[in-house]
């Protein structure tokens, strides 16, 4: 208890808030007994990014580390997590300006018609722009609060595990000169393979925001070789706010992707069931599908409910956990869809129903989207394209209609719908007859359930759970103070460097200069031999 | 005992020669009640190759599948392994032939000087020449025995398992349209590197045979990129000869690369506490250490003897299982060297003795090397720096001093020097006195075995052990016919695709015609300017 009150008394003298379950205590006094466990600060990005990354920082904390989650006060879903200890600290903005952030975000998306949008161009304009707001929102509140980042210098901690979708943790791990641990699935310019000197070759590779697949034609190879020639510019405005912020703080001119080079290990939410094979770095740990419960019995109604679908079985219907309204005239083209199908549908959604809403339909505030899809009767599975509802539907097998609403979600589809377990709908120009076209095809043609079944068999077919692999990893860092041995020297050349073009011009030189010596000797002696001819033509 | 049966007859009449134990009979009724159990054919190389693939194989067979290892009836070192089915088939050499080959082989590296072998091009040209020969003696033997191959045909295996060292495994696999995994641990010009389209950045990843660092100077890179330049064509003269067996077998144009690339997984025997950090692809799975086995006790007279050695501690000494001799005024250097030091040394030598053998040496015709590294007083490990021997010292945390003989012994060596943990030798010019510097340096120079023990715990530390690993991967290709879902699509991209050649080209002409255009616009803006102040000018 001693190492409870200690840390109370620290944090709550400068404004800390603490809160600490008696599970808790418990666990620190197996703390102070355990040699090997480690102390662990987390900071968590806001959003699903959190509800993703929860289940690691919670059986981390189970398994005797000493954990430290920092979360600001205010936030879409941050929140005390179970076997660790959560501090708070203040900051100037509220809970619904965030969630009025994200609406009128998701707005511009809505309107965005995709069919005049070259390879993603004015989608990732968007995104840049709610980017630069959402990702340094809560560094300024807690990086120039100075007691609070002494109190978190003063843990001693051995890693920092960070999502650096928010900038904040990845500049709080340079500060206290830690190991940094980065959690990521997709960043916005490619931040992660850039910073780990991941080579992406873009003939295959599509960039982010092209919603393209693998198999590129030559126009859309052209387009992805140019949004990769743009990628640092993209990178260097997507991160200006967070690199003027960074340099301020650690009082030296220094950048974002600087900082994240610097990061130990990467654990990236994905596998290749559903991410389109591409080179790795050893400091890569693939954990896809990491933060899939085991599934559980559904609740009475709901048993009843989807039981009562009979044959035709019933569709499960979200948008995530940071969406659950519609405009009512594109709420009202589900509705119509959902009329006209002999399945029953459940459907996360809280905004306005309409007077003649189909009785096959239940609206719910909150739905338990894992174990309706491990139900034997679903049927279809209708989401947005982000990562957890992805993988829930990848391991529960069931075919997907997908409505990417932005961020990576357009590309995260298009790589569902490449592996044929998918169909996919815009949002800007979706009406009840695409819905149902594409409804019918992914339930009826048995071949989008037989390939999703196969891609389940091999995303759960896997010689360690995701989950254990990144508690591994994580104790790995701490005991060993950091992977040294997986740091490729790629980051100790500079870019002229790394892409031989010294080596390439000294080449070159030679060349020309070997040309160069050949050409004027053979003129010389061409002149010679000339010069003789005329001669003895003249005796 | 009816698929036993069957086998034996199926196999006999042709000329095959089966050896099954009585526990592999009763292993196959296993196969018979399993429906997991797989079906693999295994082709193995020969040497040190078969050493270490055989642990993977033995474990295999023990779990259940049905594993049919084939091998020539002469080799130097494969021969029958435990709960597997062996066939072999007639060659027309004998053992004693191959070992001449392989002492010419050593020989040749012997007398060459490396420091004027400028980043080890005379070092591979030597290699290449024997590599021709030894990797396609056994080739021809089986591909055009008819009834052989159709013997092999009518098993309908689920998978092979090969080492692509020797190219019969690799043409056997793509003749019978099965699923390859390729076991390798260095390529002479890469091969696995390239046919699988991992990408491999020339400023930091050493080209094979430099015997350079991952840290390169401008002069190094520039060798690297000349030897990255010329790979294509080291790897076509490498494979000349199996090319123009598969081709002729296969009986259409084909090349070794080509039907490398259509490898489903690769097993390779690295992990990065030996291996620079590098890029890998997805099918690549890491198995370095896997063959290392648990340590047993010694024999009575070996830990007396080593006991024996008191606080001065025992020196092993092994050249590896192809050379247990050397020529004799070099083995005097070694014996000169060993009179002069307190430690007791156990030396794998087989070789001429000198009358005045020092008493601190014995000499043995086999060691237990791994027994004997695992020894608390083993101080240091005298090693050529082939694999398993490697991770034998690096597994048991013991300096080592390292003499390179041949193949890429020198680039392993390379490796472990980089890393604190070992001093090199050349056998070219080897003295006493050097000798005894190194052997002194990493006795008693505390920062080898302090490194050492770090990457000892480092290669230890792993969330699952690699044989597992490797039985794993083996298992899942068989279920699941292939891993398709971790191929890249660089396969399908011809050169000039694959590096964006074309869509350079184009880009360039575009911006090559709008200069054009904008120059032709501004001559011609400016002349008309010019022409009508000539007209004021006139007036």
């Amino acid at each position: 208890m001693g190492q409870n009150s200690e840390l109370q008394s620290r944090a709550q003298g400068i404004g800390f808030l603490v809160k600490m379950s008696g599970l808790q205590s418990l666990l620190c006094l197996f703390w102070l007994g355990s040699v090997q466990a480690g102390k662990l600060l987390v900071i968590p990005a806001d959003g699903s990014h959190w509800i993703g990354m929860k289940p690691l920082v919670e059986e981390l904390g189970r398994r005797g580390n000493q954990v430290v989650v920092v979360i600001p006060e205010e936030s879409l879903s941050m929140g005390p997590s179970e076997h660790t200890t959560t501090l708070t600290f203040p900051v100037p903005h509220t809970k619904t300006q965030t969630q009025e952030l994200v609406l009128a975000y998701m707005d511009e998306n809505l309107n965005t018609d995709p069919s005049v949008d070259l390879g993603g161009l004015l989608i990732s304009f968007i995104t840049v722009e709610t980017f630069k707001t959402f990702t340094v929102r809560n560094a300024e509140s807690l990086l120039f609060n100075k007691e609070l980042m002494k109190t978190l210098k003063d843990w001693d901690f051995d890693a920092i595990l960070t999502d650096p979708l928010e900038s904040l943790g990845a500049i709080v791990g340079e500060f206290l000169n830690i190991s940094s641990i980065y959690i990521q699935v997709n960043h916005p310019c490619g931040a992660h393979f850039l910073a780990s000197q991941c080579p992406s070759p873009v003939s295959y590779i599509p960039h982010r925001y092209t919603q393209y697949s693998n198999r590129m034609g030559f126009f859309r190879r052209t387009v992805n070789v140019v949004k990769a020639l743009l990628q640092p510019l993209t990178c260097r405005r997507l991160f200006s706010h967070a690199d003027e912020i960074a340099s301020r703080f650690l009082q030296r001119e220094t950048s974002m992707l600087e900082i994240m080079s610097r990061a130990v290990l990467w654990f990236v939410r994905f596998d290749f069931a559903f991410e389109f094979p591409r080179p790795v770095m050893p400091n890569m740990v693939m954990i896809g599908g990491f933060s899939v419960p085991k599934p559980k019995p559904l609740p009475q109604d709901l048993e009843e409910f989807v039981n009562g679908s009979g044959e035709h079985g019933f569709i499960v219907f979200t948008l995530g956990s940071m969406v659950s309204e519609l405009p009512e005239v594109k709420a009202k083209e589900f509705f119509d869809a959902f009329r006209q199908i002999p399945q029953r549908v459940l459907w996360r959604y809280t905004g306005v129903v309409p007077k003649d809403a189909p009785k096959n339909v239940k609206l719910m505030k909150w739905l338990p989207q894992n174990d309706l899809l491990a139900h034997p009767k679903a049927k279809a599975f209708i989401t947005h394209g982000g990562t957890h509802g992805l993988y829930e539907g990848i391991c529960n097998g069931v075919p997907m209609v997908m409505i990417p609403l932005f961020g990576d979600q357009g590309d995260n589809v298009q790589r569902m719908v490449a592996r044929g377990v998918a169909e996919t709908l815009n949002i800007y120009d979706i009406t009840s007859e695409k819905l149902l076209v594409a409804l019918r095809k992914v339930i009826h043609d048995k071949s989008y359930k037989e390939k999703m079944m196969k891609l389940s068999a091999i995303h759960r077919d896997r010689p360690i759970e995701p989950l254990d692999l990144a508690v591994f990893w994580t104790e790995f860092v701490m005991r060993h103070k950091g992977a040294d041995h997986l740091r490729p020297a790629a980051h100790d050349l500079n870019w002229v460097q790394y892409h031989s073009l010294d080596v390439i011009g000294f080449l070159l030189l030679i060349l020309v200069t070997v040309m160069f010596v050949t050409f004027k000797s053979c003129m010389f002696c061409f002149r010679r031999c000339l010069r003789k001819s005329q001669k003895k033509k003249n005796e």
